[in-house]
């Protein structure tokens, strides 16, 4: 199954005075992976939001293990393990430059109709793009 | 002239590995303040935006004296000098509990109608608080 | 058993495009909740580093309920639900002004010395506190 | 002279319920310009904290010109136009894709002895790879 990659240096402004990257910022880098892991099976998340679609997170949780350390190069590894229904889960896993694995989790998304509020199945085109994905499985 | 005084607790996650306050928190710091000046005055910038009307920033300006660290309590010393016309300038300042002054600066705000995205001059409810505000000058 | 009630107002940089509060904030929002019970019953976190005992956290989990928006009071509850050994958790929910449950969960942390890096048990003085805490736990 | 120019993606988190992204994150984008500025040239701030050499800020000033939008790539233009004595002042420009300005400013740092915490002159290695950049100003 393909696990998208993305890497990005921790900034001095995500460092808090333990030392280390304060833990609410994981959540971000998990917002990070999962938006280029989305564009990188070709779903734009502004495009989903422009075409009326928005997706709200129902459930985060993230396992420290160890911590990022200012001017590091982390790396963001993002995937899905099943087709989504009502709601869509991401597993992502953060490590830095060494391979260590600084923590992992899940994100969980629900789809919403922007304009009703209400919440609604996965869009067409998105299921159609993930059944793409599912179906190269192994290839990748 | 009126000068609001809000006071808030630093957090950790405000805090950098230098072990102080990151100075782009002074920023949010400022915009706590002069959003409860506003409210202080009879303006609620929920309302404002409610109305149609966004203020976006034009100008920020911060001096940095001394540090805030975490726990601290901090006094943010909020106010505007002259009655706005396209444009509104606040005067903030902050201190500690020991009356230190940490930082000083202004954000200047101008006046945009949310529909069509065009600047505007200072709404009519506005103008009238304001003048309210500048009468009782001398008084407060 | 004590649930500690802190009362907050929603930031306009908290917010995102979404019109809603951001959800890495809550993580935020609950660090802030437990500081506050640790104040509560008599323990600070910034004395507990002083003293030479940092809290890294090892793990984190949101479930988010219905948004907080710009301006809203939300409060806070924090509370333990045992005695802590090598981590202590602590059970948040934020609420808004209405009563409604915006969202919850549970923040765990380590007990490390500043010095050495080594996880150790709880300190002495915490647990002297916290033992007074659970003791009068029918009565509050 | 030499203009460094570094590109960032513009994230979710970093909008705000106007749609946009909200100011006091330039703040942190000038401190990303300024950072890859000083890599760029050979001078890595992490090995300048840990040579003992800390670089608090003194004074920041943003002008804001046309907003930056979620999924943005940004563009952040970073140089030096003097030799720093006491402080050292980063000329900072933040462009979109389409070339449109959207910020301008300058942030300005003191050099303090991380021990002593007392104010100090730039450190020698700085000074020497700073005269190099100067030097080579007419080629870049």
């Amino acid at each position: 199954m393909l696990v998208n990659e993305t890497k990005l240096r921790v900034q001095y402004y995500e460092t808090d005075q333990m030392g280390v990257v304060h833990h609410s910022n994981y959540v971000r880098y998990f917002e990070v992976g999962r938006t280029e892991f989305m564009r990188r099976i070709g779903l734009s998340y502004k495009k989903c939001e422009d075409s009326g679609v928005i997706m709200p997170i129902t459930n985060v949780e993230v396992r420290y293990f160890y911590p990022a350390y200012y001017d590091d190069i982390i790396c963001i590894k993002s995937h899905i393990k099943e087709m989504p229904k009502a709601r869509v889960t991401f597993f992502i896993e953060i490590y830095n430059e060494q391979g260590k694995l600084l923590a992992n989790g899940t994100t969980t998304l629900a789809f919403v109709n922007k304009e009703t509020g209400r919440p609604q199945r996965v869009p067409e085109t998105m299921m159609k793009i993930l059944s793409e994905y599912f179906k190269n499985d192994i290839s990748s």
